[in-house]
C-alpha cells in the first residue's frame, strides 16, 4: 500500500512527473518489497508564496529554482 | 475531532461533496461517538496528472473514471 | 482513486474502525461514483496532548470524549 | 526539522502569509529550540466548498470568515 | 477554519507543545483574523529514523537537536 | 524544497529506509532539478489495522505483505 507523495514548486513538466512517478515506483517496490500496483505517487504543487524557510515566503527571495 | 481529509480526482460537484459530508459525518458521528460539530471534512481535488498507480500517470492512461 | 484519512484521538475499537471504513466506503462509491477496490480508508491516531482548540491542548481540558 | 503546515480559507494576502511565516518561525525556534534555517512554514489554501464542519460545506452557510 | 499541523522530531515536553500551541494560535488569530475556537493545533512527532535530508536519515548523523 | 513523504505498513527495516531515502532523494535531484539538501524525505509507519481498502481493514485479511 505505500503512498508516496510529493511536494514541490510549480514548474515541472508532465514529462518529469511521469520520470519521477517511474524511478520512484521502481525504487519502492524494489527495495520495500511490494508490488507496482499497491505503489501510489501523489505530486502536490505547492505555490512559493505558500512556502517559506526561515520565516521567509520563496516568492520573496531570489532564490535559484529548487 | 475527527478531521476526515478526502482526495479525489477533480470532476465531483458541489452536490456530492455536500452529500458525501452529510453521510460521513453521520457515520463518524454514530459509529466514532462524537458530536456533528466536533467532525470536519475536508477535499481535496487531485489532478490526474498529479497521480500515479504503478508508475503511470492516470491521466496517461484510457481508464475510466474512479 | 478516493483516499480517505481520518484523525481522531485515541480510544476507537478496531470494531468500529473497521465499521466506519465499511460505511465510508460504501458512501466514496456510491456517491462519487467509484469502485471500492479504488477507495482507500486510513486511520491516524492522534494522541490529546498533541491536539489542541483555542490554544488549549485536549489533554489539558477535562472535556467529554469526542 | 519542524514543518508547519497551515490549512485556512483562501482570501489571506500574501502579506498576511509572510507575517505569520515569521511569527510562528520565531515561536518554534524559541519555544522547541531548533534553527530558523531547520523552520519551514507551508500553506495551503482550502476552498469554502472543500470544507464542511457539522456535515455542512462552507460555502453553504452565511458565516462570516474565520 | 485554520488547522496547524506541526511535525517535529520526538522530545519536546508537554509544556513547550502548550506553549506552542498558545503563540500561534494568537498568532492565527491576531494576523489571519479567526477566533480562537476555530483554530487547531496538531502536533506529529516524527522519530529521526523516519526523516531524512540529503538522502541520510537524522538517525545516522551526528547532528545536533532541531 | 521537495518533501517527499511514504506512508508504508510496518516492518520495513531501517536499512530498507535508509536506501529508500538515498533513492529517491538522487532521483528528485536529477529529474526534478534540484538539490540534495533540499530534498526530504519522511516515513510513516501505517499499522495495518489503521488501513482498509474496499473496505476492509488489512488486518483482517490473510494478504502477502505489501
Amino acid at each position: 500500500m505505500p503512498i508516496v507523495r510529493i511536494e514541490m514548486w510549480p514548474g515541472r513538466t508532465v514529462e518529469q512527473k511521469q520520470e519521477l512517478a517511474r524511478v520512484i515506483t521502481d525504487a519502492v517496490v524494489n527495495i520495500a518489497k511490494t508490488t507496482p500496483e499497491a505503489t501510489f505517487v501523489i505530486f502536490e504543487d505547492v505555490p512559493k508564496e505558500n512556502w517559506s524557510q526561515a520565516g521567509v515566503l520563496a516568492s520573496a527571495t531570489p532564490q535559484p529554482q529548487t
